[in-house]
């Protein structure tokens, strides 16, 4: 689909949101998708379904720095009418949360037995400057807020059968993206983009769209006090923490001086890295270089074209 | 969902569209789907698929006078490459034909034998007044454009293994809405939908959202040569035309006052009825009150609450 996407609002497809310019305003427009059997399970209890849905949505628009203006809904018509009304449920509360109205959308029939294809459009408002992927120069400080890797190992964990510690679970199905962090950060970093895929994947499109490289700390990676409990600290948990995704925190980098700038939310933010002016990510721990691992992170389906 | 969409530029989800006001301009927003098996057949040619969804959300743009700013796409991703380039070709035609460039969206991988799963979100700019289908009052004159019944005479004929006429079976594979027609119409009407499920069902939902009825003249439902030429010209070939649906022309009401100033563009407007007091659709033919069919159009999946 890339060969298609040649106007400039497009930005390439290298991010994942458009931004057009409506009378004077940037409106940020996304889309994701969730699929049963790919992206949750069939007995995922569906508010959560609903709650990623709509999360996963918001924050693409958190790393825009935009406002929400509201949502369409694909939405999928199965048998099971306890799951729509649950996921109904789920729906509106996390419209609620982050303050983004039901617009519209469609609803249709599927063929029996078919899983379940959902499908969000998330509009919003830029609120000043609206960051993209490829500002990114050599010299900038690379940034993340909040933990990363709590939502894998909570991922890990309910593939284990297990339900605690309820804070790793809670991160998988209730990502909680901050849309206020993303809009204090939008005038002040050269790139963002928020961690679905995995902290490497998500820096290396950063380092891709910008034409640069990135020298990342393995050492410096945020971990929660729960994550360490559940997978330890040490090389392989941090490898696992910055690769698995699904964190849906921010990723940005700044001039080194702007940070004297940067808000104090109560999420912490933490220097992971730097930019450089040689491709590709250089992850380090201890001092010492790694190799990379055959897997940054979680991606997508092969680009058609 | 409809619970869930109190916003008011949801309009209470009567519409097809959304329309926000965003600095001053009226933004247009829809999003519908396709699904294998129910909307398109597995052996549909997949530029018939992509032309297909780009068509049917800028029905939806072109019933709101709205000029195209962009799409989105959500497509999931079967095993066939080629199925996929020849569905990219398509959407590249169509794009280019209607002026819509694609600005992003998701791809994603599906389970293995799932049915594809496809939605497209659609924004436009309103080019002045932005009709909605709650404004007829009674004593306006409904209108459709072009010819209705093609469509759905092109797919019975798919149905029976036929090819031709050819030009009823491009009505149904290459349905052309018309833009430029919705907006200059758009000035002019008291109410305004795109016939997507059938004449009857579309005209009762603007009856519904305005809060009036419908006379409906059966014997002044335009019908085209070939239409005929296929299934005569009689009682129930007209019921058939005014209840098959996917026309993707434009039903319009207005007021009578402004009938002369209803632009030729080459495709003809037929006054099919008119506006009045009473709730609901009264059909008539050659002066006789007909019964209304049990099936006045296409109906999507049932409301959830």
């Amino acid at each position: 689909m890339r060969g298609l996407a040649t106007d400039p609002q497009a930005r390439g497809l290298l991010d994942d949101a458009a931004v057009l310019n409506v009378g004077g305003e940037e409106i940020v427009l996304t889309h994701d998708m969730l699929v049963e059997g790919v992206h949750f399970l069939p007995d995922d209890p569906p508010e959560m379904v609903a709650w990623k849905l709509v999360a996963v949505n918001m924050s693409d628009l958190a790393a825009k720095g935009a406002k929400p203006l509201g949502v369409l809904l694909g939405f999928s018509l199965g048998q099971d009418s306890a799951w729509h009304s649950a996921f109904a449920d789920g729906l509106g509360e996390a419209l609620t949360h982050f303050g983004a109205p039901l617009l519209g959308g469609d609803t249709v029939a599927l063929p029996q037995g078919a899983p379940r294809s959902l499908g969000l459009t998330a509009i919003g408002r830029g609120t000043g400057q609206v960051p993209s992927r490829s500002g990114a120069q050599p010299g900038d400080a690379l940034y993340v807020s909040g933990t990363v890797g709590d939502a894998g190992a909570g991922l890990a964990l309910l593939h284990a059968g297990q339900t605690e510690p309820a804070t790793l679970i809670d991160a998988y199905r209730r990502p909680m993206p901050d849309l206020s962090l993303g809009q204090q950060l939008a005038p002040l970093v050269s790139a963002m983009a928020d961690i679905s895929d995995g902290l490497l994947i998500d820096a290396d499109r950063i380092t891709k769209a910008s034409g640069c490289g990135m020298e990342i700390d393995l050492g410096a990676v945020p971990l929660s006090p729960d994550f360490i409990t559940a997978n330890g600290d040490n090389r392989e948990s941090r490898l696992f923490a910055a690769a698995c995704g699904d964190d849906y925190r921010l990723a940005f980098a700044i001039n080194p001086a702007r940070i004297a700038e940067l808000p104090d939310l109560g999420i912490p933010l933490t220097r992971v890295g730097t930019c450089i002016a040689t491709p590709g990510i250089r992850l380090t721990h201890k001092g010492e270089i790694l190799p990379l691992p055959t897997r940054l992170g979680y991606e997508h389906g092969t680009p058609i074209t």
